[in-house]
């Protein structure tokens, strides 16, 4: 056959759940010359990646690198390496992305005890409590930090302190909240933390930050059958990320030259500056919403700044607006998803994304598209 | 912390198992401005990543697609997809990959048949005949078409031949073999292959196309229990890659960016002319070891000329040798794995670095370096 046409991608402002736009420094560094991932320069800049996740996620977890797949492959690493069949893992669902660790952890084999709540809403730890109460063996639960379905921001540190002294480890989906809201992952008292590249970290997706405690490492110790799956078997991979550099997999080389560009922005921003401008600027855009009777769907006094889920005000049809939005001001935006489709949009306003500019632009042709 | 220095990779010629050098193309491709995943012209880039991929893997098989991790990704994702538990998996074992399958399907519950082999031999057809038919209700055989840890070519076509009137399904592993030497996916009556793209592709490591026949599809459909992995499972990915689009995870947009121009490429220089460079040069290249009394490991006859492992003459020491090779030459190759560490070399000539030029390069090197 003859090829396809080069690929040029349009100009696009992404503001949608993800990915969030990079910056060009980022996207020249994906394209520097390939290496060996064995070459002692590369395994130099893996060590320097995971230095700098560590930085980020505020831990001191040895067991820290980045999964060769997006988000949704740490979510299933986090899980597959700690759930043994007939454990019990109770998991927040609250979203999409609470369902889906309940959804995996059951394959793995778990017996899950799913939190529900509606959507929006927060899984009120006064309720983990109580399951924890109710589960006292439980091996894990598992919770959302940053719900991208709803933007609900989730509270973590009471759970934390709850199971500090229990055999119950606290896993915690970070994908959206990375870089975007604080996470205190050792003094929260986390055990697992996964994240995603292409939110507030504004990094081109496909890998996926990843940290396990010293506990939950034990856990892994002690396992007495084999982990589901080859590829994301961290007793396997961390001779690779470790000190031994035991073949394990082909790293994606370019991906993890980019992470470490893209942390490397982090790290000159400042974390500090970098939460403090994504909670500003999210709250400003916010309150221009509401100004615009737009109903926000998540839950007042936990709403995430980064990514906001909103009903159109006027109950007007959202999919022809949004396509609008896109073909005509290239502007890209999220639908709802689940209980939120057909009438929300989820704008986010993530790393490289959340300015004042941003704000501005999008405000003015939503209020074009509003009038028109 | 304060970020780490800017990431410089130095100069290397890569001729070791993978990756294979890139061409400038494919890099400055990865580099393009990020868009959505869900853009309408991703969707179209996929979709054309999607055709391409099926031309060069010589199939109409609807269900092709690259999924979102390396290799081992796509090992995966054929073995967790098809096997069930109890069912029975004969796979042919003659190096690592052979290996890896068999620990994978043991992973996802599956009764293995190992055909062990020497390293470097193949897996006669007549043997896998035999075991067809000793085990008449298995689910699969296994085959590695190209043994990157030990450079033996297997044969398929009769294999195809004997399962295709059988319920027994061909999965082979394609990592090294596609793009260097014919691989007839259809013709053949092969059910699932995955394959890598840094290998003879010349794509950075990080994506695996992987093809499923109509019957691999229907096998699928009949499962009666779920996949054991979340993020491979082709029924919820088939809905994204497939007409509907749905949201399962978000790709990993500038990698397919640049696979899609890799296979530009190969497509513009056509398969069956990359693949008689690959012979042409390969040959050649084991016909001047053979000269220096270097031992080639593989079986004489089914050779890959893409990927050679050979013992270093004189029962020299490889890892001080190939040290100097990458410090002093800034050339990059494997050593040997398994029953090959110690004594053996593995040099790849593939996609980009299939060149008279590098053969000349490396000989020059291997040449000063055995002599001094």
């Amino acid at each position: 056959m003859e090829p396809a046409a080069v690929a040029s991608p349009p100009e696009r402002l992404l503001l949608g759940p993800g990915p969030s736009p990079v910056h060009p420094r980022v996207m020249e560094a994906q394209a520097r010359p390939m290496v060996g991932h064995l070459d002692p320069w590369f395994l130099e800049i893996a060590d320097q990646v995971a230095d700098m996740l560590r930085a980020v996620l505020r831990t001191d977890n040895q067991l820290t690198y980045a999964v060769s797949g997006t988000g949704s492959a740490g979510m299933e690493t986090a899980v597959v390496n700690l759930v043994e069949p007939g454990d019990t893992v109770i998991v927040g669902v609250n979203g999409v992305f609470g369902g889906r660790i309940a959804d995996t952890a059951q394959r793995a084999g778990a017996d899950v005890v799913a939190l529900e709540e509606p959507w929006g809403r927060i899984v009120p730890p006064e309720r983990v409590a109580s399951a924890v109460k109710a589960h006292p063996g439980a091996k894990l639960v598992a919770l959302v930090h940053a719900e991208t379905s709803t933007g609900a921001h989730q509270p973590l540190e009471e759970v934390g302190d709850l199971l500090r002294d229990s055999d119950t480890l606290l896993l915690v989906d970070a994908v959206t909240s990375l870089g975007g809201v604080p996470l205190e992952m050792d003094r929260w008292g986390i055990d697992v933390v996964y994240s995603g590249t292409q939110k507030c970290l504004s990094v081109p997706p496909g890998l996926s930050p990843i940290s396990f405690s010293p506990r939950a490492e034990a856990a892994i110790d002690r396992r007495s059958s084999t982990v589901r799956s080859w590829y994301l078997d961290v007793s396997a991979l961390r001779r690779y990320w470790g000190g031994e550099r035991v073949y394990h997999h082909t790293a994606p080389i370019s991906s993890v030259i980019g992470l470490h560009e893209g942390l490397r922005l982090v790290l000159e921003e400042g974390l500090e500056t970098r939460i403090a401008r994504h909670g500003e600027v999210g709250r400003l855009f916010q309150e221009h919403l509401e100004d615009r009777d737009a109903e926000l769907l998540s839950q007042k006094g936990h709403r995430l700044p980064q990514l906001t889920a909103f009903a159109l005000p006027g109950g007007v049809d959202e999919a022809p607006l949004r396509k609008r939005l896109l073909e005509e001001y290239g502007i890209e935006v999220g639908g709802g998803l689940g209980d939120f489709a057909g009438r929300a949009w989820r704008v986010g306003l993530m790393g490289e994304g959340a300015t004042h500019a941003n704000v501005d632009r999008f405000l003015a042709a939503f209020d074009e598209l509003l009038e028109g």
